[in-house]
C-alpha cells in the first residue's frame, strides 16, 4: 500500500531532503513511498536540488485523497502537517523536535534524537539497516545538515550532526565547508523576495498557553538591510495574524555568519516575550547575541515563559 | 545528573522489565540511571523476580522530590505516569503504543515500534549499541515478551518479536515454552485477590471523546470462575468510577489457554462499546472470540467508535 513521506509546511532544505532520504531508504526495505512536499523549496533548498541536479518534490496540500497511510519527518505538530493529517494513519515519524499537538489511535514507529537535523536520524537508520547511501543522497542529506546547523555552528549541533557531515560528504565527495557557505549565501538572497513571503517562507506554528505563536526564521548576513524594511514587514504580519487568527508573532532575523539574531514581535502577550529572554522590547524589538536556534533557543524559552 | 526509569502504573511484567533493561543499557552508555516502578509486582512479575533472583524495583508516585529529568518505558500518556511527570523533563521514551497526552516543551530521544513488546524494543537498542544482555536480565526480557504476547499467541506478536524472545532464551538458557506457561499460570491466581485488586491491577485510564474510559484486563485459564464474582466485581467497579471520575470502566478478561475475551461494562457511553465491536452488550457483558490484545484489539476500536 503506497505511502506519502513529507516534511513540514513552509518545507526548508531539511524537510525536502529528509523526505527523499527517508521514501529511498522505506523503498529499499521493501515499502512504496514517494516524497512529497507540503509547499515549493526555498532559494537555499532550490540551490541545492540544481547542485545535485535532483528533481523537485511533487508538491500537495491534502494527502488523504491520495493514501491512506504517511510517514512524517522532520515535524510532527499536526499544524505543521498536511491539512487532512487527521484523516490518514501515520505509520513513521522520524525527527528531530519536540513532540506536541501529536496523537495516534494505533501504535507507530517513532524515531526522535534530539539532534541538530532530521537527516542524521536518517542516515543513522541507514547503518542500522546496512543501506548505502547514493552519492547525490549524502549531498543532500550532508546540505541539510549545513542548514540546520548553520555549518555546525548553531548551538543544536551534537557530536553525531558532525560525525554525518564529515561522513556523509566524503561519500557526495564534498568539500562541505566551501560548499556549505556558498549554499547558505544562497539561502540568503533577501532583497527579491516581498516582506509577505520573508514573513511566511520558514513560519511555523505553536499553541501555547491557548494562544497560537507564529515564529518565523529568516538568515541573512546583514541584520541592517532587513531592519531597513522594518515598517513594511511589521505591516505584513499585523494582516496575516488578523487573516490567520495568529495571536503573537515572533520575526526572528538570524545574521549567520555574527551567530546573533534580532526578534521583531507583533501581537500580544509581548510581556511573555520579555519573560521569555529576560530582556526588554525596544520598539517591539529585541536583539539577542548568540541566539541562531529557534528550535534550542527561542520556542522552550517561549513555551516556559507561557 | 541522575535519572529515574520507569514503566506506566499498575505495573505488568513488560513495565517493570524494560525499566530494569533500560536503566541497565543507559548505565552502560554512560548515564546515571535507576529503574523504579509506579507499583508493586504483579503476581506473574513476583515469579518472574524470584526466578531470576532480581531485586524489586522501588516502587515511587512522584519523581520530581528526586530527579529533574526521567525516562519512561512501556508508556507515554501523562495519566499512566507518575503523579508529577509534568515537573520534569523527559529525556527519553522507548514505547510500543499509540502516542496520546504526551508533550515536551524540548527535544527528546523517542523510540516506538509497533511491536508486541518493549522488551522488544530495548533488545533492538542492545543490539544497535552492542552491549550484552546479561543472563538473567535476558531471562526477564523473555518474560516480558511471554506475558505481553501471551507466549507469541496474542496478534499483536511480530516476526521481531519472535526472533527477540528465540536470541533471549538462548541467552538465559532457557526453554521458554515450558517456562512461558508456568509464568503465565503464575499470574492467573485470582482466588487469592479481591474484587478491587481484580479491577486495579492491570488498568489504564484513556481519554476518549472527552471522556475518562477505564479498561482493566484480567487473564484467566477459566472464564467462569472470574464471572461468578460478576456482582461483586460489578459493585467494585461503580464504587471505583464514582470515586475517581471514570465514565466508563471496562473490565476485559482474557482466557490465555483458549484467546478469547469477555467484556464486563460499566457506566456510560455503552452504545459506544456496542458500535466498537459490531455486537450487542447483554446484561452489560459481550464475548469477543480472538481478543487477547487491549492495545490492539480493544483501545483502537474504543477510539475510533468515540
Amino acid at each position: 500500500m503506497k505511502e506519502l513521506v513529507f516534511g513540514h509546511k513552509n518545507p526548508d532544505t531539511d524537510a525536502i531532503v529528509a523526505a527523499k532520504a527517508y521514501a529511498y531508504l522505506q523503498n529499499q526495505l521493501g515499502a512504496d513511498a514517494e516524497a512529497v512536499a507540503l509547499g515549493a523549496p526555498n532559494e537555499e533548498t532550490k540551490f541545492v536540488l540544481d547542485y545535485f541536479k535532483e528533481p523537485t518534490p511533487r508538491v500537495v496540500t491534502t494527502v488523504s485523497n491520495e493514501v491512506e497511510a504517511v510517514m512524517l519527518v522532520d515535524h510532527n505538530e499536526v499544524q505543521q502537517s498536511a491539512d487532512d493529517v487527521k484523516d490518514v494513519t501515520v505509520t513513521h515519524v522520524v525527527d528531530h523536535h519536540r513532540i506536541a499537538n501529536f496523537e495516534t489511535a494505533a501504535p507507530l514507529y517513532y524515531h526522535a534524537e534530539p539532534l541538530g537535523c532530521s537527516s542524521t536520524v536518517i542516515y543513522k537508520e541507514f547503518k542500522q539497516n546496512d543501506v548505502e547511501v547514493p552519492a547525490s543522497l549524502a549531498g543532500m542529506m550532508a546540505s541539510a545538515i549545513i542548514s540546520d546547523t548553520l555549518l555546525l555552528k548553531s548551538p543544536t549541533t551534537t557530536k553525531e550532526d558532525v560525525v554525518a557531515l564529515k561522513e556523509l560528504a566524503k561519500i557526495a565527495d564534498l568539500d562541505y565547508e566551501a560548499y556549505g557557505l556558498e549554499m547558505l549565501k544562497a539561502g540568503t538572497n533577501l532583497s527579491s523576495k516581498t516582506e509577505e513571503e520573508l514573513i511566511t517562507a520558514d513560519a511555523k506554528s505553536f499553541e501555547m498557553g491557548g494562544k497560537t505563536v507564529r515564529v518565523d526564521q529568516v538568515n541573512t548576513v546583514d541584520l541592517d538591510e532587513v531592519f531597513a524594511r522594518e515598517d513594511k514587514l511589521r505591516a505584513a504580519m499585523e494582516k496575516q495574524s488578523s487573516e490567520e487568527g495568529f495571536d503573537l508573532f515572533l520575526l526572528m532575523v538570524t545574521d549567520i555568519l555574527e551567530s546573533n539574531s534580532r526578534l521583531l514581535v507583533v501581537g500580544e502577550p509581548k510581556d511573555v516575550v520579555e519573560k521569555a529572554f529576560e530582556k526588554t522590547l525596544s520598539n517591539d524589538k529585541m536583539d539577542l547575541p548568540g541566539v541562531v536556534s529557534r528550535k534550542k533557543q527561542i520556542v522552550p524559552q517561549l513555551e516556559a515563559a507561557f
